[in-house]
């Protein structure tokens, strides 16, 4: 039995035409023998309808109850789904998360899948064509209804996949993963195939594409995944395990995240455990910190500079100030007139260079670094937010992203 | 452990301000030291939007999946109430069908309840003080959502109530059972309560207050069954196994049905087996023949008159007159204007002089009486329709049902 799971988001099945649309692609699986697992999200706005209702009583509702009510989302879109294709003749019906199950913990509303019974999806997948599947929803061992956090169907499909042992297509509304943002520049170039690795970086730089949850669960069952749109044919983009080929191009893409604030403790007494008492209280607050650099220490006292998401700034900045009141550090700064702009791409792990040509460029557009990160795959440097388009469009070119490498490699 | 099962409509859980009212009815059974299972119906109006939705494909979709797409309906409800209580600080959660389980036969929108795990409600009661149970919906043996059909919250909240052999109180928008439709008799009065049996012949007239399948529920499992109104103390009325008291009172209420069409095959060869060849057929067609007359046969001739509700008239008609050119009877006749009146009452068994009272009193009003039938506990005259509100008054009248009988006895 051939096997393809499809992954549908909330603007695919928004109403009865884009409905049409996501049959037509399932019906064009079946025409090359699959079996197909439709994987669909709630229809577009109808989980944020559900949340408002809940805030009418609670700034914060029991989370179990949220899941149980925000879940009916993604099971009106499987059996409205379900309906028209059977209306098409078509050999399908709905599952729920239960049903399956699709086992996760106890985490209301950022579930864990834990386990995912692959026998009652194949005695399911013998007597039926289209599963239409429940996308975000599991159930947990209190045999309670679980959601796995925003995006989370992109979750489900992949895991589905990985139970399946099968690929896994994501539509989306665009066509595939780009070098970089297209609104950004212009002679951005769709990419026919991207590492995990590369597609990990990308989305925690913001890059919408697919959760990055999703991307670790592919990577660690090594599922194929596509990323499609729902509205041409076009092929995508396949994120798969690395390749010689893939090694062989030095930058994959360019990425930035504005949604950045940097804050710097100035004057901080350099002596062990201040680093702990000033990230600790913010990792307990559930904000994380990204890029941290500090300053080499003249006369026993140094400077700590870091970065936050923006909406975080002003409880990070009380916390913030408290450790420096502790501390006795000198004052705390913040801007958030920042961007981080990265050039991200597994072939640096066999190329030297990417970093020097990276400052070189930036300097040439005489664009100052704030701060510079490193990974094995990825050249950060944080610029003034302003510089951002300009830094993107260079890069992106010194890097000869606009051609195809994979020939060139 | 004190528990009660306490059901509310559509329209007690329409909205914020309504399901505040609904709140205060289980704060106050809690008050009385009661474990509350609050049954929910689905939002007034969700229902019928769910289906509409359904409707979009096809006129008849597959009825599994209209079930899993309607039982949403129950599941915002509940666990938007479960949140409200939470708010006040009240231990409560959602339950849902599968997670009781309820276990229903596989007869999708129309589902008969064959098993309710006790034990999981006692658990479940043990560590809430509120559960908020979500009515209509149960699970098969396949795993799927099933619906019992309308008004099948009713039933829910019975069998929950037989199963944990527990009272029942109905919420709904009126504060009781009449001895007649209040908006047809100004005299008509509450009763403080009514037999199974009556409230059987009652609801099979139109009456709206109960799902005839809940009262045949509690009838079997002798649930003390309490209709109550949500917006009102009033105490409203018991469902109760008959007693001696019930039994001294001639009448209990008059109802009227105005759902009925009148079909006469006329000139019927009277044969053995002609009464079949008319009703199989309508019965295969799932058409509910009601009162049904036949004539002392005259030469071998006879005529057979029967009522059908009104929607079934057109489809009825069409079988009839297939029946009447098989068997060579004369002809069909049908009258639209037409209405069943009824009295009803358990003292019936130990009173004589009902049906002859029934029928002086419409002679008096010069109705002509144009079908009869009886029952242990009923009389049923069909008449004109234009006389239904005088008959209905005059039989309240003359049964002296605007007095409380139990006293007089």
């Amino acid at each position: 039995m051939r096997i393809l799971v499809q992954k549908f988001g909330g603007t695919s099945v928004a109403n009865l035409e884009c409905m049409q649309q996501v049959k037509q692609k399932v019906l064009h699986a079946r025409e090359n023998g699959y079996k197909v697992i439709a994987v669909l999200s709630a229809m577009s706005g109808e989980t944020n309808r559900l949340l408002n209702m809940a805030g009418q009583w609670s700034q914060c509702p029991d989370e179990a109850e949220v899941d149980a009510l925000i879940s009916t989302g993604e099971q009106v879109s499987v059996s409205l789904f379900a309906m028209l294709l059977q209306n098409e003749g078509i050999k399908a019906r709905s599952v729920l998360g239960f049903q399956i199950p699709l086992k996760t913990n106890t985490a209301y509303s950022r579930a864990r899948i834990l386990d995912i019974r692959k026998d009652t999806l194949v005695e399911l997948l013998e007597a039926h064509d289209v599963l239409a599947v429940a996308g975000f929803q599991g159930i947990n061992d209190d045999n309670r209804i679980t959601t796995l956090g925003r995006g989370g169907s992109d979750t489900s499909a992949v895991a589905l996949a990985a139970a399946l042992g099968c690929e896994c297509e994501i539509y989306t509304d665009v066509d595939g993963v780009y070098t970089t943002d297209p609104n950004m520049c212009s002679a951005a170039r769709k990419l026919d195939r991207i590492s995990y690795d590369e597609m990990l970086e990308m989305a925690s730089m913001g890059a919408k594409v697919l959760q990055i949850r999703s991307v670790e669960f592919a990577k660690k069952y090594k599922v194929p995944v596509r990323v499609r749109s729902t509205f041409t044919n076009d092929s995508g983009t396949l994120l798969t395990q690395e390749d010689s080929q893939m090694e062989a191009v030095m930058v994959s893409g360019i990425a930035y995240d504005k949604d950045q604030a940097r804050i710097t403790l100035r004057g901080v007494p350099d002596t062990p455990g201040v680093a702990a008492s000033l990230f600790c209280p913010l990792a307990d607050a559930g904000i994380v910190v990204d890029m941290i650099v500090q300053n080499p220490s003249l006369d026993g006292v140094t400077d700590m500079t870091f970065t936050v998401p923006r909406k975080d700034l002003t409880r990070a900045l009380e916390l913030v100030e408290k450790t420096r009141a502790e501390v006795g550090a000198k004052e705390v700064l913040h801007d958030l007139n920042v961007c981080k702009v990265s050039a991200i791409g597994v072939g640096m792990r066999n190329h030297s260079g990417v970093a020097s040509k990276t400052f070189a460029t930036l300097r040439r557009e005489n664009i100052n670094i704030l701060m510079i990160s490193t990974s094995e795959i990825k050249i950060t440097c944080l610029i003034e937010e302003k510089y951002t388009e300009l830094a993107v469009r260079t890069l992106h070119d010194a890097f000869g992203l606009d051609k195809d490498q994979s020939q060139a490699g």
